[in-house]
């Protein structure tokens, strides 16, 4: 079979399961689909679109990770909602540095907030570089691009 | 190849043919996509969060699914509707009892009622357990867990 | 490895590509996913159900959609917005015209208009006939058929 096929579903795989993480508010295991001195950046499309280097959370390394799950579930004050993931199938981009896979794919997030109805959150895209480790796919880095400036309050829980 | 991932794409396979056989109204199909005994259930993420039983709907069998789709084709009187899903690319889980299959799969349904725009209607995940079968797979349970206790008017179709 | 699902595979990543060229505003890369006498067509649900012909836009080959592009980048006049496209993962349907195989993917697509946030904006299916080539995947037609009458201000780029 096709290798790149392949490798797309297991990208898809990694997404799910990333996607399930944090909708099931298993926040502890999200530092765990990066590598140790993986990033996660979150930055508005009119940025990144211009090259401009400002984004609204930039995470570098698991331990900032942990740091910001702690922040989330212990000490930001902010009011609840659920969040629902839904990812569309992988795109295998090409090679990365390092040997490693580029690969973006489309997602959007939605809103629950108690007795609400589910609202559109953030939408936009994953823009990643991912290394096949021995413990499988791991994200070497994860760029969120999302395509609003208008945030809906605020972000609290990662994308 | 893998088998879990072969696993999976044919898991995708029937949520592609469920959510087509829903939004083009087939409704006849629907209980074929369960096993005879089939059971499908949609709750409340809040109440199947806290291991509360109550479920807005539980149909046991397809017998009670077709009596359902009567229902929903003949009898109850309802604002008319169209639905849309967009389902993510499923998550093998494991093995479920007897030799299933368990696995899940983030979902978002669109409603669009007469003269209307399009609009967010329920978001959550399908929880399954599924049998291989000589006919394909078919879904040994459904459960259905939505974000939003808060329902826009009334769910009327199957999820 | 099954052949239509590895053909799903190559259906998921064309209609990802498809996606990212729109969502990214590669619109002069559009046409290139059709054959060169490639048909598109966008149609209300109610049209298409009931057999009518009236549609919002029908292109017939790389030449119209071409000159589509011209008008959507350089001359028609109209609010700017940013697309967002989450497609499901394809159904291979059967053998289409010609051994052209028939197919279809749910799509939600999401507008977001500057300072504003996100919303749905069109939802639907793409059904589409695809043709396989030496330069890949191309679509012989794409069909999109749309959840809603009511269409929010105009429909400027492609679905």
């Amino acid at each position: 079979m096709n290798e790149r096929l392949l490798l797309r579903l297991e990208i898809d795989e990694l997404n799910a399961g990333y996607a399930a993480a944090l909708d099931e508010r298993r926040f502890d295991d999200w530092p765990g689909f990066f590598l140790p001195e993986g990033l996660y950046k979150l930055q508005a499309r009119e940025n990144f679109d211009r090259g401009l280097p400002l984004a609204l959370i930039a995470l570098e390394g698991q331990g900032m990770m942990k740091d910001r799950v702690y922040g989330i579930t212990q000490t930001i004050y902010h009011g609840p909602y659920y969040t629902r993931h839904v990812v569309g199938p992988a795109q295998v981009l090409g090679e990365g540095s390092e040997g490693r896979v580029r690969a973006q794919a489309h997602y959007a997030v939605f809103r629950t907030r108690p007795g609400d109805a589910s609202e559109v959150y953030n939408v936009g895209r994953y823009i990643d570089e991912i290394e096949c480790t021995p413990a499988g796919l791991k994200l070497a880095s994860r760029l969120c691009v999302y395509d609003s400036e208008m945030v809906l309050n605020s972000l609290i829980y990662p994308i």
